[in-house]
């Protein structure tokens, strides 16, 4: 038996953000000791209350960092790691010209064995612990992923794109095949580890009636597994969507008609939703992905959170990479912020760390095993340097934050200017998984 | 006299990208050699033809990088460094709730004297070489701006904010005194070695009709300085100029009836202009600068690209800091390519890169001195690393750029991707004014 204590201004949340005061949802110790049994949280608590009982114990002290539960991202496209910033195209054209052409890579497994660490370390460096995850039409590519995160014991959510229509024939697979692949897949690697598996159509457009059905039978056969697809994302790509589903109410009906619209149903995007489909996403307690660099980089629009948690629907924060411009959750809550702020919508520095941690267990269903530092939760974690920069340096000159405000004001920063390089460490299972060298530039 | 030569990968723009093909507008050598003499561009070519001539002149070379002319900021506070990601409001309450309390700061000149090399070394570390900078409303700001830029041999246009209402007291100059301020610092610092002035009105609703003639008077005075000020940024503040100037028929027109709308006048943000300011500012010769960062954080809008330059505007790119969310002439051009998108417009690698070199000097009327590598020029230029972080390591596996197609995607991946970390050195004069410590981190 392995304990260890961790020792730091530590912060997770209790509750919703949102629906309650910050006082009510927001845990927070300046001085904090987090001890973790086995991989698993033990107890979380004020240091000087517990310094006595776990006298002796192993202990790492971050002085002047933060610890925070992993990052959760709710949407990422495994083989489009190397194809962040492609230029001038919206979504439709973009996948054609930039996307399908690097996914066919995926096809051979030594390729996908070299960019899965790759992918992988990208999630650790950007202190992303749980990720939902697209890999490609091929099912060798969702065998490295799950082989690679599960080497790192990560939990990680992945499933093979269904797509057997309107896309090159390089990239097909058929109705059939997407079944028999996708169960296999779920047969081997769900609830393998920490692996789960996430039933995954592309998105309407490139599934045929037959596949969607197919996707839904998958959902009746394994009643825990996911459903993980894209949304109403693109004004073109919903009008494309009423030309092939003639007889769908709206783009949430296709999906509904084949009984993919459920509690673990995961959608990316939803920027251009109708009143009606956010209703029905709120009644089906249906989870929708925000990736707002992906909308502001192809241009899809900005998504309307307001509406979106006024209507009670459950949302999750997510990078959206290669459409989404970094793996950073700082800079995808940076930009989420920018996109409230256009709307004249408000999102708390609270609110946004909730909406990457918690709110993202909450999304998955899995809130009794990762989001906060609840006793008996597996022990994700990232340990945070606030003054990663000089221009952080500057910003936060002041000693740790003691009051929900100031650690509020940090926080803010962080989301606005940090980047990579405020990650110092990142523990899987109370294990370091990833540490950043100290770059020799910084200013102390 | 002093002779030196940079081999490296070397891009400039020779024209307008906008209005030319790139073919036209983009010189771009993949083995270049720029020589320079005393600070001065003395030659810029194929290395291959060029180092006959200059076998045995001190080189420094730089495989792998990219040498590009500096960058040019074309509206940022010098005062509001430290403030940069304050929470939750939009432009008139975030002046009043953050900005004002900072800016007050700067009427010690010790303060001033302790910010201005951190700033100057921002600016450096993004690979900024000229900027038109916003100080506070005290002398001392300004004093200890020029002092450190003048130091650094930087080629810097700042000037003293005039505000003399609707600002607190301990923040309010009068129109005398900003007359008799501005004046005495054009004479000690306007041309003083590579500084510059620019008369400097912080925005209408701060400026009583008296101070905003008196600025215009300066500009008789002086003829070559600068006007420099804010222009239609948000809703709230175009309908209080409004209020304010019961008698003027546009924001435009406020400024234009104190003689400050000129082919020197450089306004900031012009997020809401009306077609007749457009025509207007095109007619007046005068430039907009467009600051992205700034127009989505405070939730301002979404600035016309299009509209400004097809009316034939001169725009350059701004990161208004600390409005503005980063320092990096980068991220400044991704968010502007993201606005762009969001209204199906196109913004190109090389425009951006255009507006941020080339662009800028000429909205300054600088392009005599700086903004590219023809002979005669001041040698302030930049070492970029394409390979600066692990995932554009990955994106930026090929080789150096041999065609222009090749090294507008490579410019696009770091406008996207890139962040200080990209410039590996900055040169001013043609002497090395920044270096990058490598990183220990860093894939290669």
């Amino acid at each position: 038996m392995t304990v260890k204590a961790f020792r730091s201004a530590i912060l997770d949340f209790v509750a919703d953000p949102f629906s309650l005061p910050e006082s009510d949802s927001v845990r927070y110790f300046p001085d904090g000791l987090l001890v973790v049994e086995n991989g698993i949280v033990k107890e979380l608590g004020a240091y000087e209350q517990l310094q006595n009982r776990y006298a002796g114990l192993e202990t790492a002290h971050y002085p002047n960092h933060l610890i925070l539960p992993g990052f959760i991202d709710l949407h990422i496209h495994f083989p489009q790691t190397e194809m962040m910033a492609a230029y001038g195209e919206q979504l439709l054209e973009w996948l054609e010209k930039f996307t399908f052409p690097v996914e066919r890579k995926f096809r051979d497994k030594a390729y996908c064995d070299r960019i899965a660490p790759i992918f992988i370390d990208q999630l650790l460096r950007n202190g992303t612990t749980t990720a939902l995850v697209l890999a490609a039409v091929f099912p060798e590519s969702v065998e490295a992923l799950f082989e690679e995160s599960d080497r790192r014991n990560m939990r990680l959510i992945a499933g093979k794109v269904m797509m057997d229509r309107n896309a090159p024939d390089f990239l097909r697979d058929t109705a059939k095949s997407s079944y028999e692949e996708s169960k296999a897949l779920i047969e081997k690697w769900h609830n393998k580890g920490r692996s789960l598996y996430a039933v995954t159509p592309r998105f309407a457009p490139t599934s045929t009636p037959e596949q969607l059905a197919n996707a839904g039978k998958l959902l009746e056969e394994f009643p825990d597994v996911y459903l993980h697809t894209h949304l109403s994302e693109n004004v073109n790509e919903v009008a494309w969507v009423k030309e092939l589903f003639p007889d769908s109410q709206s783009y949430v009906d296709v999906y509904d008609q084949f009984g993919l619209v459920g509690a673990r149903s995961i959608f990316a995007h939803c920027v251009q939703l109708t009143e009606v489909e956010f209703d029905r996403l709120s009644e089906a307690k249906s989870t929708i992905a925000f990736c707002p660099t992906s909308n502001t980089f192809l241009g899809s629009g900005l998504f309307n959170l307001e509406r979106a948690i006024s209507g009670n629907i459950k949302v999750g924060l997510a990078t959206d990479v290669g459409g989404g411009t970094s793996f950073s959750m700082f800079q995808t809550a940076s930009e989420a912020y920018k996109i409230t702020q256009l709307q004249r919508q408000k999102l708390s520095p609270f609110q946004a760390m909730f909406l990457a941690t918690l709110g993202g267990a909450r999304a998955l269903s899995l809130e009794n095993k990762i989001g906060n530092f609840d006793a008996g939760k597996e022990a994700d974690f990232i340990v945070i340097d606030p003054r990663s920069t000089p221009i952080l340096s500057l910003r936060n000159q002041a000693e740790t934050p003691t009051t929900l405000e100031e650690l509020s004001d940090r926080l803010f920063s962080l989301i606005i200017m940090g980047d990579d390089r405020a990650i110092q460490a990142t523990y899987i299972l109370g294990e370091l998984a990833y540490q950043k060298q100290r770059s020799p530039t910084e200013y102390t």
